[in-house]
């Protein structure tokens, strides 16, 4: 590969890093906003997600003119990655603008207190994350496996906070309005770890797919 | 383009379709399980879904072949869009799969009157993903920008149900955990026409950033 090419490889991957930085502020952002009750911090989330849009489109754009650039099969496969875990993160900033949105309804009604496995359900798909971005930069699948094993605490963790929520609904009808936009969030937190899965599947599929360019055509 | 090409292009056509047919009869299956209490139909659908995962990862290594193959941009962008479409498609599928997870959890329970807005959601959604599918063949644009403004009209009508069901639950506490299933029902339904939003916006940008091809290197 030439060292032009490379640069410009690192330069999508850079972007790609860009976007994931901000995708996970965004979540924390979303949820602390849950959390303190805070409008102002809820709706700068939305411009982070038009930020996260945008990236995606430049990624696109970045990714199509390389692709014409770089035909052997391992550079194709890297590009195309980059490509797929870029709309991941922009639904990762989707999720990231119906939790805040949430917030917003949520603060207007009197105080909830919300469930203890929240926290650790957010901190779970933040690291899930993280972890799948490290494993696509340094392309390593043996991190990149360890994450889908993750995803299943994760749902575990929305299913419990489900049972709870809807034993609440049960014992105080009056607070079955908030209470829905709790597990909506619940909800939301759930899907950003299935993301993360996503991203680490990509990273796999990357990595132990890459012999295949000696049969390739390049 | 080569004779050659073309057919192999038409092929990955031909796969991406087979893939829309099977993710439109999984969501359709899905809710006929919902709406007739059938268990075994909703469990033929997590079938469908398994393969269109096996479909996804075809598509995937036949346009990873085809990209080292197909330098023009135009090409380019046209197996990349085929490439994101069949990950949407996929999704879809995994909505339909929790649509009929809902659906043996409801079949268990005594029957629940179901919104009458539910169906006109399927409705929507099932029109919505036909349409830009249509658009993606067709290669039309002007089709496909029609498809964004029904996404508000579906999530119009999610909200709806969304506020008739939290009004049943507050009057008909005993209805809680039943409803909260048709609640994440609607959800999957209003997803699947984000999904069918994201495809038109692949076309739109497919059709009309081709003549970026003459700037590029190829």
């Amino acid at each position: 590969m030439s060292l032009h090419l490379r640069n410009e490889i690192d330069t999508l991957k850079q972007e790609l890093l860009k976007m994931a930085g901000l995708a996970e502020s965004a979540v924390a952002r979303a949820m602390q906003a849950v959390e303190t009750r805070d409008d102002a911090l809820a709706k700068r989330v939305k411009g982070d997600d038009d930020t996260l849009d945008t990236l995606e489109i430049a990624i696109d754009e970045m990714g199509i003119q390389l692709l014409a650039k770089a035909p052997l099969a391992s550079n194709l496969r890297l590009i195309n990655a980059a490509m797929k875990i870029s709309r991941d993160l922009e639904r990762v900033g989707d999720e990231a603008t119906s939790i805040a949105r949430r917030a917003l309804h949520l603060n207007v009604e009197p105080p909830l207190s919300l469930p203890e496995e929240l926290g650790e359900l957010l901190q779970c798909a933040l690291e899930m994350l993280a972890q799948a971005l490290d494993a696509f930069v340094n392309e390593d699948p043996v991190s990149a496996r360890a994450i889908p094993p993750r995803d299943q605490h994760a749902d575990a963790l929305n299913k419990e906070i489900h049972r709870a929520l809807i034993s609440r609904m049960v014992t105080a009808p009056d607070t079955i309005t908030r209470v829905v936009h709790v597990l909506v969030i619940s909800k939301c937190l759930e899907r950003i770890a299935d993301h993360a899965t996503n991203i680490a599947e990509d990273v796999v599929y990357l990595c132990e797919a890459r012999d295949i360019r000696h049969m390739g055509k390049a």
